[in-house]
């Protein structure tokens, strides 16, 4: 059977794929980026649902763009964080969606697209898909080395994309700093590119006040987001804003994706999302609840793995960590032994693998298993 | 902006603008081709609905290839439709995205795909995002004119993709016939094309007996399955089988598409479909009520359009008109007017416009709404 060359262009994800591997019961997973199940509002959602179902138009098929009352709350708040108005939103079956149609509509094969280092897979297999170009930029403690993009950009680099995870970096931890973030917008507008600025984790910053996103500073930045890490990933309910004219493009292109997000789903988020007091107390709860369980990995860290280099959470789900010496792909089968599964780092690798590094979701579990987890880890890499 | 070539291919679907006009409350709309929300069976739903989200899995991320409980009962479900064994399925989101997956995995721009004039619109845009270049094949009473897809292959066309809706055509209404579902099968054996089986009425046969699969005559064949119009379009729960090697590529591509549909619709789905004696009894009770609409639209078109040769509806949701002498087109507006919407049969056009035709959907309105819509639509007529 002959496949087309974007399917030979995508790299599978070694992360779903380790899923399995993880899924063994005697085996606690940092590996899965899976918010805590437990932190979701179940019964709420199911409150929700019903309401919703008392109205026939909640079975339908909808708008390609989405549900108008979710998209107005979703536009309010939007405004809310850029300080200026967002006048509209498209919802997308979860972020991933609005990734893959801003890349459908704004990408030819051969394309610039730079992407950080290491970077999101499911960005990179967005990019690889749409057959673009990748130029691979390098994070610090403050997220993306936006004077690298410069150089990069003076040197005579054209690209008509530029994707980021600003805050609370899938897989780094890290995230990007005010004055980077007002530079990056700068250089979209001086250099004609669009940033992509993916940002699922941003409400679950510990410190309750999320970072000012970069399209706060220029009209060339698509903003993604998503219920899938405050609400739930069932819901599969994401949204993007920026220029009109990518939102008309992604709105057709979404016709003949999926026709349209669930009604269903995006009535239940349109009412969660719309009763501020009960959002806002639910996104402090499971905030808490992460930042408790980020503060146990660190701590576990610090005592069972003492030569390890870690990143510092401030928010999100993920901690980076280096083991200086060890080859975390040869590490983990022995860790899935010991009971511990993780992401090693060069899953992540565009062009320079890190073997020594790894990833771990600090978020799925309680601050005692989490703390078990580690030992097991210590155990393994020793 | 710069716009992606895929982008610039992509005609908006007519229906799809058309339906913000036909949504006035005081025009009856035969334009959408909408199931009637007041058959969906949304108590159940809620029911369903509460049940799954006692469990935490239903809020989570799942699997990119569905819920293995939904799985299971597709494939049984579809290797009783094709009375051989369909050993897999994988779950999308709705058989929308089955399609546009399909494209993706199997074609390259340029590449030859066979489509019927008339087109399901959705389709034609899956291919022209694509860069398809599409190759339409007529239809008559029987469905596709495969004697005329034979005479293109013998004169050297060698298609990818043919794409058919074998089963009460939209938008023709008609259904290809016994004998010719086994001439398409074999020439896919010879040729070496993949069929593309869009089912998603084959279940709203009115006699009960859904026609037998493409599938069941050829390995060649991948079929699509869909919840919309049996269940409810909100579940956003579609399903596609077919030779392993397509299936493991739409599950690749999927990963970057929407990295799995929601749980918690697809355990809704597993639950209803599940429930055999529960599903069948809600089916005869659509297909009935279907059946019933279908038979107050074509006494009404008897009775007010004396003129007009009409398809006769042996199952799924539409009927398509001739008017002779009459140009549809330059008709909705008048018929708007007259409070009554269709589409006009050049909507669903590839190469050839049909003017003086249009498509009907008769399945979203009770007999009497349906009578009433026609004597509108015979006003503005004459």
């Amino acid at each position: 059977m002959h496949l087309s060359t974007a399917t030979r262009s995508v790299r599978g994800s070694a992360i779903r794929d380790l899923l399995a591997l993880t899924a063994r019961p005697e085996v606690i997973s940092l590996a899965g980026g899976l918010p805590a199940a437990e932190l979701m509002p179940r019964a709420r959602i199911a409150e929700a649902a019903a309401k919703a179902l008392t109205d026939p138009r909640s079975v339908q098929y909808g708008e390609t763009a989405g549900l108008p009352a979710l998209r107005a709350v979703l536009a309010a708040h939007e405004t809310g964080r850029c300080g200026r108005e967002v006048a509209d939103v498209v919802v997308t079956t979860g972020s991933q969606q609005a990734l893959d149609l801003v890349a459908r509509a704004l990408l030819d094969a051969g394309d610039d697209v730079v992407v950080e280092e290491p970077a999101y897979v499911g960005a990179l297999q967005v990019f690889q898909a749409a057959g673009a170009r990748l130029h691979p930029v390098g994070l610090d403690a403050d997220g993306m080395r936006v004077d690298d993009l410069e150089r990069h950009l003076r040197d005579g680099l054209r690209p008509r994309l530029v994707h980021t995870v600003a805050s609370f970096h899938n897989p780094r931890g890290v995230t990007l700093s005010a004055p980077r973030r007002v530079r990056l917008a700068e250089l979209a507008e001086r250099y004609g590119f669009v940033v992509v600025e993916d940002d699922p984790y941003g409400l679950l910053a510990f410190d309750g006040a999320p970072p000012v996103p970069v399209a706060a500073h220029s009209d060339r930045v698509v903003r993604l987001g998503s219920a899938s890490k405050v609400l739930a990933p069932a819901l599969r309910v994401g949204w993007l804003s920026g220029p009109p004219e990518v939102l008309a493009a992604v709105e057709l292109l979404k016709q003949c994706t999926d026709l349209c997000t669930s009604s269903l789903t995006q009535a239940v988020a349109a009412e969660l999302v719309a009763d501020a007091a009960w959002f806002d107390a639910h996104l402090a709860g499971v905030r808490d609840a992460t930042a408790a369980r980020a503060r146990a990995f660190t701590a576990a860290v610090a005592e069972h793995l003492p030569g390890a280099r870690c990143s510092v959470p401030t928010g999100g789900m993920f901690c980076w960590l280096d083991l200086p010496g060890v080859d975390t792909t040869a590490l983990l089968p022995r860790a899935l032994e010991a009971g511990v599964g993780f992401v090693p780092g060069s899953a992540f690798a565009v062009a320079e693998p890190a073997p020594s590094s790894l990833r771990c979701c600090y978020a799925s579990h309680p601050e005692g298993v989490v703390d078990e987890a580690v030992r097991r880890l210590a155990r393994a890499a020793t």
